[in-house]
């Protein structure tokens, strides 16, 4: 960060701060997820890249067999948990003002409130945001990066933080790719310059494409983080 | 801004430092702008909205008739400023690192090096993202806002102080259309909830619909600022 008339050192410091402080309560967070068997994801995407839509149908083919909450965080509105709150899966709405991320704080006082059940998903929806989500641990299991096949390939390398950062992306909107100039092996190949262990998954959260690969990575993940009630 | 162990009293005061120094910063470069008549329009955006394609298509419209320079913002890469050269027009990247937005220092530092001519068209392309760029006046005439029809209705709501802070939506691929279901009527409504004066052009920088429109918009508030040479 560049911030004319403080120092670089005052800057850096703030940021050691604000950062220690969220790792601390992001660790707490975990730990409490960990003990309940609360596997936890944290989608991360620009605004506009379906991850609510994603999130609906999500949830939709997947509470028969799991008890989920939700975490939904915006600037304003509560849209988008009225939206999942339709589906019948609980769901805790988070504004964040002129803040352009969820922190791990936001999420404790969240996890207050909702106590996901024991051996549950949990699905955390950050602000649309390509920056500042990526250096603010939540607690989460992985960050799931959500990219529509609208944005273009270079998002990757433009926006290294984010894709360095997360564990999976969701390449979406693949049904409109017969109507787009987007190279998908050119956008994936930009992913794994940035972070050679991504794992990519393309979907589309409107015609159901490859959500079932989708639901069979959060289930053998969430497997392993189950714990005995 | 929450930020977990730091006083709300320190951060607002923070915030007031950094943004009262960009303010004064952005008065210069926009005194410096107005004595030579340049006309700067700051593009604001999420990722992937278009605004490179917007400003290559616009920038081959309008070379001929006006001397124009480009800034362009991102965290890194110099991807789209190789794009703008590619036009023949002048560029310059700024690259922000962790930073989710320019700043007035940052255009001052472009502007010594690119020292646009008397009379000619500014263009700052923005970092892709809809929360932090909207605090940070960099001297511009004008503020931006593209929103591509693909990231939904419900944006100007959910960000509401980038379309507040902006004259003009562009609201761009429309191009793509026919293959959403995306209620532009909608989307007009709910941006001008947020800023009633908010000016609306819908285009496609891929087609070139409704570009001739936004040329015009251009060229009307530019002659407005030329100067004596």
């Amino acid at each position: 960060m560049h911030v004319p008339g403080l120092s670089q050192e005052r800057i850096v410091k703030i940021e050691q701060d604000i950062l220690g402080k969220n790792d601390g309560l992001a660790r707490t967070n975990r730990r409490r997820l960990a003990e309940k068997g609360v596997f936890a994801l944290n989608l991360v995407s620009s605004p506009g890249s379906g991850k609510t839509t994603l999130l609906v149908r999500t949830l939709t083919d997947l509470k028969e067999r799991h008890p989920i909450t939700v975490i939904e965080g915006d600037q304003q509105t509560s849209n988008d948990a009225d939206r999942i709150r339709a589906t019948g899966v609980a769901a805790i709405q988070v504004n964040t003002g002129k803040g352009c991320h969820l922190d791990a704080s936001m999420v404790g006082h969240a996890l207050d409130d909702l106590d996901p059940a024991a051996n549950s998903l949990l699905f955390i929806e950050n602000v649309g945001n390509l920056v500042c989500p990526a250096a603010f641990d939540l607690g989460e299991a992985h960050k799931v990066v959500v990219l529509s096949v609208t944005e273009g390939e270079d998002k990757p390398l433009k926006y290294p933080d984010m894709f360095a950062a997360s564990d999976l992306m969701l390449l979406n909107k693949a049904d409109l790719l017969p109507h787009l100039d987007f190279d998908v092996a050119a956008c994936i190949a930009a992913a794994r310059r940035v972070n050679p262990r991504l794992e990519v998954l393309t979907v589309s959260a409107r015609s159901g494409e490859g959500m079932d690969a989708f639901y069979a990575w959060i289930e053998a993940r969430a497997a392993l983080a189950r714990r005995p009630v």
